[in-house]
């Protein structure tokens, strides 16, 4: 592994010597390889699918997982995207004179080699190639051992797709199961700089225990919505059903509702309705039992506040007023996407000033905090650590800056 | 420590929801305080200089440690100036409309709560106090032993000064010498966002591996200044007695020279010459000390290159080319301030892409990494980790930054 490391190193700083130009056409390169292996990428996902399914793997975990003809194309395209985006290293800004007359300014730069910790979906692998290669930091890739082939097979076509034009090791996929060698990269502060681990609690402890260096935790998303007492009911019913139901698989789905007790009446049952369309699976308080008048529901259980379902399950509380509702998401919240519905914008400036989270949402639904939406363009993924990225890390986030200073033989007095 | 971090966080918690105006208040109160008590700080400080003096601690600790009146003057005028930036914490910036006509924003927003471990300098508290208040951040000062009763007293002061306008444990000054104390901290990532330790390499090794949150290091100055073939010798002779000299016992002070071979004979007897002006201790190699023609000359041994003298002291080797000369900043330097004297800008441009600190001089004296010469203001050190921020750090690099959405209704499609 420290050989693995090493290889990065050198391969980060070689690179920094290249042109900005050649990104271009490595990008070319790695969309031609990706389109003239699709079939092999299929045939090596359809393996993995194999095991999952015959390892009983939940649903969303397998639509995760599965590599299909439209989701080869969608790398393509990400990558193309990637391309056009605006160069995000060694361009200055912030010039200044100084007191001094010296000529200050700051410089963007890679933050060198990233460790990327992550868990199924195969597609992560070529997005995050793509970016480490636009920001020029070498990277790491470990991926979970449900994706095994398809990580192995698309680690094999980034190193062709690259390997013209630089150091191959620039991007590397490690697909050994061996967790001894995660231990080993994580203890290898010298030649790496940051790690980010992406998934569920297990993942993000363990590798905050053991990393020596930096770690920018891109943790589940434990997302509430809370309906106030001045929301308009029509927007807030919309808002629940999209953030909840367009796709219950992904982090910035909802998990929980929180509403206002003095709306629950109005509001409980016409949720329940429209939620009964969508097949969602509710799991309530008595409150909002009582208020929806429907004796089928299911009650919550204490457990449900801290699930992540991943799934098209949704947990309801009702709360006494504002404070309740930020109490909550303060104790089960996992400082991903948090949304206010309300009218009134001195509940709505409250509440962002009183929650923490990467994306505060007001009268629009958690789904968009996601680097596409938001403007960035493609992600590595949602950092819900506060040091350096919070929120959607694309490739600006994945670089530092430092001063540069220009004098005339200039001392200090 | 879990009820001290526990408090810590609780009072960032309740200072968000405070006005902005109302630190205005606490900086005069803190002020005001500083200048009433002056006496007491003097005379607790001469219990740490008698202590250090009769255990021998070096020059250039002592007087890092010492509190002049004068000196507490000038922290007073530090606390007036962080008082005068402008606002860091709150304020939107980059406001975008996205595709789907949502109104997009970041809000700067404060880490929440920091710990930061130091050495010596007392003065330390007070400017990271004010920082820490500057940027909405609680904060947790652990001070080395030798400034025991220096730091309880600014404590202490600190405390009653914030105390009539907000939950006074929004700064804590730890002045247990207890290492489990400090373990035990590291351990509470729940409570604490980033652990900020500024001293040498031992403490930065055992924070490194003990803390469970990211660590911005503040480590050693092991600068350099590469004087090239292209330099200005008139130019070069200034910078290298001012970047030594002009105070010694500072992170960014020079502690290796490089000298480009083919300027040597013209380059070496006149430095001699004025560092003997100056009474600097030259630890040279062969090949300038042959070409300074000086038989008194003291020979480096490799363990020259990797000390941090902090001291009157300055290591000299002769390069036979800049490759060799980014080669040993590469090997030896720590990623703080690297000067390049030249005056070709073909040189410097290859010199900035290949040598990596947290501040690059052209033709300046390295004595300019520093806050307040950069234009950022008082400063908490200056971080030689490249993750969140590099260089030096004031309110703003103490702040990060989050998603804010604005809807009327907004859902994904």
């Amino acid at each position: 592994m420290k050989e693995l490391a090493k290889q990065a190193r050198h391969a980060a700083t070689q690179f920094l010597r290249k042109e900005e130009s050649i990104k271009e056409k490595m990008f070319e390169s790695l969309v031609v390889h990706l389109e003239n292996n699709m079939d092999e990428i299929i045939s090596e996902n359809q393996k993995d699918l194999k095991l999952a399914k015959e390892n009983n793997l939940e649903a969303a975990m397998i639509d995760r997982l599965e590599l299909s003809k439209d989701r080869i194309l969608q790398m393509m395209d990400g990558v193309r995207e990637i391309s056009k985006q605006k160069q995000v290293v060694g361009s200055f800004f912030e010039e200044q004179k100084n007191a001094a007359g010296l000529m200050v300014k700051k410089q963007r730069i890679p933050l060198g080699v990233i460790l990327m910790i992550f868990e199924s979906r195969p597609n992560v692998v070529v997005d995050c190639a793509a970016l480490a290669i636009k920001s020029s930091n070498a990277i790491i890739l470990k991926g979970g051992k449900e994706a095994k082939h398809s990580n192995e097979i698309l680690g094999k076509i980034i190193s062709q797709a690259i390997s013209p034009f630089t150091d191959k090791n620039l991007v590397q996929v490690l697909s050994s199961d061996n967790r001894k060698n995660v231990e080993e990269l994580l203890k290898l502060d010298q030649y790496i700089d940051v790690v980010i681990p992406r998934g569920g609690e297990g993942l993000i402890q363990y590798v905050s225990d053991t990393a020596k260096m930096p770690v920018i935790a891109h943790y589940k998303g434990l997302c509430h919505m809370y309906i106030d007492e001045a929301a308009d009911l029509e927007k807030a019913l919309n808002l629940v059903v999209n953030a909840k139901t367009q796709r219950p698989g992904v982090c910035n789905a909802i998990e929980t509702l929180l509403v206002h007790k003095s709306v629950l009446k109005d509001f409980a049952p016409k949720l329940v309705q429209k939620l009964k369309d969508k097949n969602t699976e509710l799991r309530v308080d008595e409150e909002f039992k009582s208020a929806a008048n429907d004796k089928n529901l299911k009650l919550a259980n204490s457990e449900d506040w801290d699930t992540e379902y991943l799934a098209n399950i949704l947990s309801i509380r009702s709360v006494e007023n504002m404070d309740h509702a930020i109490e909550h998401i303060a104790r089960h919240g996992s400082k991903h996407s948090e949304a206010i519905v309300t009218e009134d914008a001195v509940n709505s400036e409250k509440f962002l000033r009183c929650v923490d989270a990467s994306c505060v949402m007001i009268n629009a639904s958690t789904r968009f905090n996601d680097g596409g939406q938001l403007g960035l363009g493609a992600e590595l993924g949602i950092s819900t650590t506060k040091i350096h990225a919070y929120g959607p890390m694309g490739a600006e986030q994945m670089t530092s800056s430092r001063f540069v200073v220009e004098g005339e033989g200039h001392i200090r007095s």
